[in-house]
């Protein structure tokens, strides 16, 4: 039994590494970057996998509006600014998650390309694993789910540069798993997606 | 073994709860909030802590300057405002960490009272560990300990609203733990933190 308890302490010196909480956890922390309109069903798919990873007894943490845009970055708004500043302070916890040895499961809109990029940077810049899963749906399929009524709201011109809209949403240019939403079942791409972590050795 | 990664996924609805995850990884999370002058020994106390816990068995992870400062919080500086929100946002960070089972070792002055309690109040509201420990140790000491140089150069006019020397550091009123810094050693010190930690069963 590796993650066992022990009950006394023993002293030896030196900062943990990576490699040893990797080991103390039997799992290797990556970064899962969801991206794709609002409704492509980036949160359903975080969700699902998060279980599934659970189930498989690996510890994932999923990131998204609901506790980063309440917390972290309730300070920021929707200028272009604040947005850019919203995908750097995610991309940096999401980098200190990885880094602590979670599989940590990022969904945001994140339109701009630039963005993402900077957010693998920040990864690849420490030697850690940054995964963009591209949740590719057809505007028309978004808008017609449509979870919370945004794009109505939208089209009422209630809400201003709403991405898909009246705000352009950048197609990842090379996203490690691309995932068609609109044509697959939240089952088969959390298969996917597990698929690819066994093959990159994150799932051993 | 509880931390079997099993081959099959299976299938089950719904999120993973904070308890799902205590019991994935056999711990509680919990923020230890480590805060006093620079140079009280709030860093080496971290480390030794992270070493412990880890040959204990236990996921920990430190926040500290060295992978915030140059991270998430690059865009601050060091005004009264910036001050302030560095100290909220990794409020923030440690609160994720603690909600997804992590240890989290957070070591920084933190000099005002006022900043730690609102990093308190979002763990606690919702439902969240926060410990707040104090390293106490005499400005003389610390001052003459004075690890990177910055005493000396906060006496020549270098920096300015250095801690202790011409900005106050407010003493921690109602710290979980107390450690007198200056006359305890680091294995001592350690000890007295694990001791707490498994009294209110963080640690079991």
């Amino acid at each position: 039994m590796s993650y066992q308890k022990s009950t006394n302490v023993s002293w030896q010196d030196g900062k943990v590494s990576l490699q040893d909480r990797y080991k103390l956890i039997r799992q290797r922390g990556a970064t899962l970057w969801m991206t794709g309109l609002s409704g492509s069903g980036k949160s359903t798919i975080a969700i699902a996998l998060e279980r599934a990873l659970f189930e498989k007894g690996f510890l994932s943490y999923r990131l998204d509006g609901d506790n980063i845009r309440l917390g972290i970055n309730k300070n920021l708004g929707f200028s272009a600014a604040d947005r850019k500043e919203n995908i750097r302070r995610i991309g940096e916890v999401s980098k200190l998650f990885t880094d602590a040895g979670i599989i940590t499961l990022a969904s945001f809109i994140s339109p701009y390309q630039k963005d993402r990029d900077i957010v693998r940077e920040i990864h690849q810049q420490s030697g850690l694993v940054f995964i963009e899963i591209f949740v590719d749906c057809k505007l028309e399929s978004a808008e017609k789910r449509d979870p919370k009524g945004l794009y109505k709201r939208a089209r009422k011109g209630e809400i201003k540069n709403f991405t898909g809209i009246d705000d352009p949403y950048e197609t990842p240019s090379h996203p490690e798993i691309h995932l068609i939403s609109d044509r697959m079942s939240v089952e088969d791409e959390v298969e996917e997606i597990i698929k690819y972590l066994s093959e990159i050795e994150i799932l051993v």
